[in-house]
C-alpha cells in the first residue's frame, strides 16, 4: 500500500492560522518535507516550529538556485526541473515504502506555490491530497486592517518580475491590486506605481502575520525588501 | 469594559477548513452573530453547525433585500445602509454590556465580505478584531484539483455583475481568472467568456468544499447557478 503525499497549506505565517485539517496533519505526521534555500531554516519549516512530533523525520528539499541564475536563462529551468524530478522521486520512494508524507507549503499550495511542481509530477503515480491555506496576500491585507475589495471591485494579482510597462498598465487598470515577488524588483515596482499615478494609495507589507510584521506607505519604503513582501492597493468600491 | 467584536473567517465551507484561531473563537463564544437572507438558515451559520456552545445566544442579521431591488436603484443603498447601521448598534449594545461577540463570515472577512460594512462602522467605537479565512475562490480552485497560478501569471478577480463588455475585456486580458457573484448573470458571463475566446478553458464550481460540490466545464453548465458559484480559468505560466 502506497502512502499519501499531503501538500499542506500553512497560511501566511502565524501557527494558529493553519486550518484545523492542516494542523492535525502537521502534528500527526512522522515524515515531513519542505522546500528551503540551502543554508536557511526555511519559511515553511519556521511556521511549523514547535508543532512536529518528537520522532519526526525531516526531508529538507534545498533549491539548487533562487536568484543566482536569471529566470530568462534556459539553465534556470533545466536546473529546477532536475531538482523537482529528484524531489519527486524521493517522495515516491517513501510513499512506496508505505509512508504518508506531509509537504509543508507557505500560504496556499495552489497559488504560486512550489508544491505545484511536485503535484503535477506525482499525480497518477502515488496518492496525493492537497489542503488549502490562507494566502500570504490575505495575511498582508489583514495586516493593514483594511478590506482589499468592496462591491464590484476588480482585483489584479501581479508579480513584480513582470516588465515595467506591463506592471504600469496593470496597476493603472485595476481597482484593487496585489503585487508579489518583490525583492530586488522594488525600484521598478515603485516607478510603475508612480507612472500609474497611484503612489499615495500603495502600501508595502513585510512579514505579514509574523513577528516582524511591518506595514509602510510605499512612499516611505526602502528600495530593497524581502522576496515575500507584498504591495497592496485597496479597492474603493460600493459601500452602503 | 467593552467586549470585543471578532469578525471571523470561516473559509470556503468545510468545518475543518476554519483556522485554528477561528475554530477556538467559534467554539468558545457565548454570543454569535451572522448574516442571512430572511427565511434561510444562512451559509455562514451552516458552516458552523455543530460547533456552537449549548448556551450560545444567536444573533441572526437578516438582509432586508438581496436581489429584489436592482443595485443601481438608490433605494438599494439606502436600505442596506440603514440595515448595517442597525446591526452595528445591536453589536455595540452587546459590547457595551461587556460581551464578546463572534461574527461568522464566509470565506475571508476582508475579501468582498459583508462584515466589512460593520467593521468600518465599529472601528474606533468598540474593540474589533478580524481573523482571516481561506477564500471561497481557493475552495473553488482546490475543487478542480489544479493550481490557479504559476510563475508570473496575472490573476484577475472580477464580479459577474460588471457590464458585459467590461467582463469580456477582463477575461481576454488575463492569464488566470476568477469570477464571483454569478447567479443570474450566468448567461451574460457565458457570452463574455465566449467573446474572449476562452470557453474551452473555463470551469464552473458550485458549492466548493461543501457536500454538494460540483465542478463542470462551462460549456456543459446550466444557465442559472447559485449566487456563490465561482468561474475559474487556470493560468498556464512557467512550470520547470
Amino acid at each position: 500500500m502506497n502512502g499519501t503525499i499531503h501538500g499542506v497549506g500553512l497560511g501566511p505565517g502565524a501557527a494558529d492560522l493553519l486550518s484545523v485539517r492542516a494542523d492535525r496533519l502537521v502534528r500527526g505526521t512522522r515524515h515531513i518535507a519542505y522546500f528551503r534555500k540551502a543554508g536557511r531554516p526555511g519559511q515553511a519549516r519556521r511556521i511549523a516550529e514547535g508543532m512536529l512530533r518528537e520522532d519526526a523525520v525531516e526531508i529538507a528539499m534545498e533549491y539548487p538556485v533562487t536568484t543566482e541564475i536569471p529566470l530568462s536563462d534556459p539553465r534556470y529551468n533545466e536546473c529546477l526541473s532536475a531538482f523537482y524530478a529528484q524531489c519527486t522521486q524521493r517522495l515516491i520512494d517513501l510513499s512506496s515504502a508505505g509512508h504518508d508524507i506531509v509537504v509543508l507549503c507557505e500560504g496556499d499550495p495552489f497559488f504560486y506555490g512550489s508544491f505545484m511542481h511536485l503535484h503535477s509530477r506525482l499525480t497518477g503515480v502515488v496518492p496525493v491530497a492537497v489542503v488549502p491555506g490562507i494566502t500570504g496576500m490575505a495575511g498582508a491585507w489583514h495586516a493593514t486592517a483594511m478590506p482589499i475589495t468592496w462591491g464590484d471591485d476588480v482585483l489584479t494579482v501581479a508579480m513584480a518580475t513582470l516588465p515595467e510597462e506591463e506592471l504600469t498598465r496593470r496597476i493603472r487598470d485595476t481597482d484593487a491590486l496585489v503585487v508579489m515577488k518583490i525583492g530586488r524588483n522594488m525600484a521598478k515596482l515603485r516607478r510603475a506605481v508612480a507612472a500609474a499615478g497611484r503612489q499615495d494609495a500603495a502600501w508595502l507589507v513585510e512579514y505579514a502575520a509574523m513577528p516582524g510584521q511591518r506595514v509602510t506607505p510605499l512612499a516611505e519604503a526602502k528600495e530593497v525588501t524581502p522576496y515575500f513582501s507584498i504591495l497592496l492597493i485597496h479597492g474603493q468600491g460600493r459601500r452602503p
